[in-house]
């Protein structure tokens, strides 16, 4: 039986680049050897660093205020490196808690300079987005969101009510996966495990005035000097980047981000139907204003019907679907690269498990 | 025409590695994807992970005190993280300088706390180890080495030498390339891409008492952090941990790093008899008591006859020996996954080259 998956991350990669990817296993470009063998320094791998950050810039828009870094260490490490290079002295860096992943975000950067958390929406268990009232201050160093919360299910609808200088954004679990107007940033993050390729790299963009040269950080963890050396400073995720460069090739040869928002969009319509339809058979853990086109959360009325679940979805071949422990139900990641027909297998096979077990 | 390459990193990869991932690559495990498709949390995952970290314990012997961390962002990131992790308030750490990476190490260190560059080698342009003479001190928080200089093709032949109670060690360019006594060291350090596999991880065994909880590191950087959470903090980058489970089953096969060692030792040999039976046509750069088995340098008289060595060897397919442009020449890079034919090969128009140029 042909198995579909909807897990959370490190998740599927599109087809077309598992393809072309083993096509050119044995022998990229003549050379008699893969891609992650050769020399970072050789023009075989500089033009796959050069080209997958050109299509950063293509398909996202990006100004020439604005620079691309390919970075390790994930979103986890990015929540050291950000503060470490963003505060000032005499600045206090501004967190809105939306779930686990900002509140971590939060918890690092108070081990390295002054910050305050101004907006939470902790009190709705993280149902529903906070409202968004925050006004800046001249004295803030940043203002830091989560653009999607993968493991409750919601997703900031309007990016645009985030007005700051430096705005800070974790895109890790929807880069790509809609247009953004890159102006509005200061900083934007993603792991590439979700929307942009395997685990092992990260992407940055920033705006070049924040590449200010600090030379208390170490090299390793300065933005100025992964931009001054074209995110060569050291040996890079090769292989990562290789197949990130071929994931935004697919994306723009499948129509861009506009194409990615329709497609979510309607990915995750049959789903949420499937809820809505349910009369309450599956319950939302997200309130409907707050939710999320990637990652879709939804719980039954007792453990025994939730475990009945994981069982025949498995035997049907639908596979990731458990929820993270502190939600507890179910989880469907559906990332650029789940197509519709697994949403729609998803919803069919929620149907019918509710024609079986519901009143 | 076959192609041989003899790059510093990233580098080429066992073939029977390639082939078992490319056997792999549509269908780990019958679930229809590849292990890069899968969560980290999965079992298909922890499964090749709990592997590699095995394998790193039978091969290199490593007692019970000593843990084995998968970390990312190379040995550049170790540089920050050891003394972030290991210099204690009123210790001073100590740096031994052999090279460009341990200058490097030295300076990162320097912005982080307490140190001193205790013995050096530049004064003979590190074309020799220096003498080995530093007595440890009760104030040294640590004393760091590194075991192979891949610009100038130096390699520490007794690493007895050092006795040190919180010895440290960047291998990145030979661990398991030779037997190693892990009792002598507080931690070993190695970027993958050269003996281990393709770049993206960084292997460090670290003894259990330096182990530290400190609250004021980032948790990203916190070697604490990491080992309590069997180095699954955050999403591993799982396709370069799945190639070095791959490479560590090859030299596992191939008979242990003893074996390694022989065969590194022969690939060397036939390399330095054809510089040192040139009578001065090739100058080796390392003086022969410090001589790498990893990385072979050497110069020609003239820039012009350089330039038509590279064409040349290229011509036979011959690549990946243009040397670092610190120390100009050539540089052979032959780690543990380049056969002996190739040195051979290397060799053999080494003196072809020499008859045909040679006075």
């Amino acid at each position: 039986m042909k198995r579909i998956y909807f897990q959370a991350g490190p998740t599927t990669l599109p087809k077309e680049v598992m393809q072309q990817a083993k096509e050119e296993w044995d022998d990229f470009l003549g050379t008699g050897l893969n891609i992650m063998e050769h020399s970072h320094r050789g023009s075989e791998y500089e033009g796959i660093h050069n080209q997958a950050k050109t299509r950063m810039k293509r398909l996202l828009d990006i100004p020439d205020t604005h620079e691309v870094l390919f970075l390790q260490g994930g979103a986890s490490l990015q929540f050291a490196m950000i503060p470490m290079n963003l505060i000032q002295s005499g600045k206090t860096a501004k967190y809105i808690l939306t779930g686990s992943w900002s509140e971590k975000a939060y918890k690092e950067a108070q081990k390295i300079g002054s910050c305050e958390a101004v907006v939470t929406g902790k009190d709705s268990e993280y149902r529903a987005l906070p409202e968004m009232n925050y006004v800046s201050s001249e004295n803030d160093a940043y203002l830091h969101i989560t653009s999607n919360n993968t493991i409750y299910g919601t997703q900031w609808p309007d990016l645009h009510a985030f007005k700051h200088p430096n705005l800070v954004a974790d895109m890790s679990s929807d880069i790509m996966s809609r247009p953004l107007s890159i102006k509005d940033y200061g900083l934007i993050y993603a792991g590439a495990q979700k929307n942009l390729g395997p685990s092992g790299v990260t992407a940055v963009i920033i705006r070049k005035d924040l590449l200010q040269e600090n030379k208390s950080v170490p090299s390793i963890l300065s933005y100025c000097v992964h931009a001054k050396n074209n995110s060569l400073y050291n040996t890079p995720p090769v292989y990562s980047i290789y197949l990130l460069n071929l994931v935004l090739g697919w994306i723009e040869k499948s129509g861009g981000v506009v194409e990615m928002e329709k497609r979510n969009h309607n990915k995750a319509q049959v789903i949420y139907d499937a809820i809505d339809q349910s009369n309450g058979f599956y319950n939302g853990y997200a309130t409907p204003e707050s939710r999320s086109n990637m990652n879709i959360t939804f719980t039954l009325e007792s453990d025994a019907l939730e475990k009945q679940f994981i069982k025949e979805s498995e035997e049907n071949g639908i596979y990731g679907l458990k929820g993270h422990r502190s939600v507890g139900g179910f989880r469907a990641s559906i990332y650029n690269a789940v197509p519709q027909e697994s949403c729609d297998s998803l919803a069919q096979f929620m149907k019918h498990f509710q024609e079986k077990y519901g009143k």
